[in-house]
């Protein structure tokens, strides 16, 4: 079942510069940034509890962000639901028509389990959905 | 000062069939619709608390809205920062380069006071501010 909107994620081209806007101008707390390997990218995280904003930025110049930034600039990226069951959750949105950007989930940030939908499924929206492992 | 995110706004080309996406798919709870004549918008409500996805959707085909759907097709719009004083932090955001869609607040959804900033000042985001009124 989903049980939150866990961040909000965007894509942005100068994390340093994103982190003082959003630290210095709009003044929002800051976390720290964590790499994220598997999906090549940097993140920093601004908790807004119990949700939070996520800043993403390639790691090396690679990666999936990397080829939203060559197209879009910049932006928001994806919204993420999080969930108490997520195979549960995959499957049930699987019954009914939703297709995934992997067959499974997998290791992502804060040693969670995450998949995403394709945008197609959702008008456009790139939605993500994760799972804290105990 | 900017206390808390207001809200993720969803621009969405079929609002009948988004509302029953976020309700039934993903399990929502729907607070209801709002029409914003001035911003000519059709907008649904999610409380997701302390924050809200909101939907929006062009009334009768025209505005700001209709425009994104016609380029983008849908997809994440903007994001809403709530402010505890927007003149204040209107001014703040000028005096640091950030500039806004319009000169001053008007009125928007939910008898509050909103401005947006363009998205050049944002690397590519969309942020609205508003202030509730009392």
């Amino acid at each position: 079942m989903i049980t939150a909107l866990d961040h909000i994620a965007i894509a942005v081209p100068d994390l340093d510069r994103a982190i003082r806007r959003f630290l210095e101008d709009f003044g929002l707390d800051f976390q720290g940034t964590e790499d994220v390997v598997d999906a090549k990218t940097r993140t920093a995280f601004f908790p807004v509890p119990p949700t939070s904003i996520e800043l993403v930025h390639p790691l090396n110049g690679e990666g999936p962000v990397q080829g939203y930034l060559e197209k879009k600039g910049g932006g928001l990226h994806h919204l993420c639901f999080r969930s108490d069951d997520i195979h549960a959750d995959v499957e049930r949105l699987k019954t009914k028509g939703y297709v995934f950007l992997t067959e499974a989930p997998y290791a992502g940030a804060h040693n969670s389990q995450v998949i995403f939908i394709h945008p197609k499924s959702c008008d456009g929206v790139l939605i993500e959905i994760n799972q804290p492992q105990g």
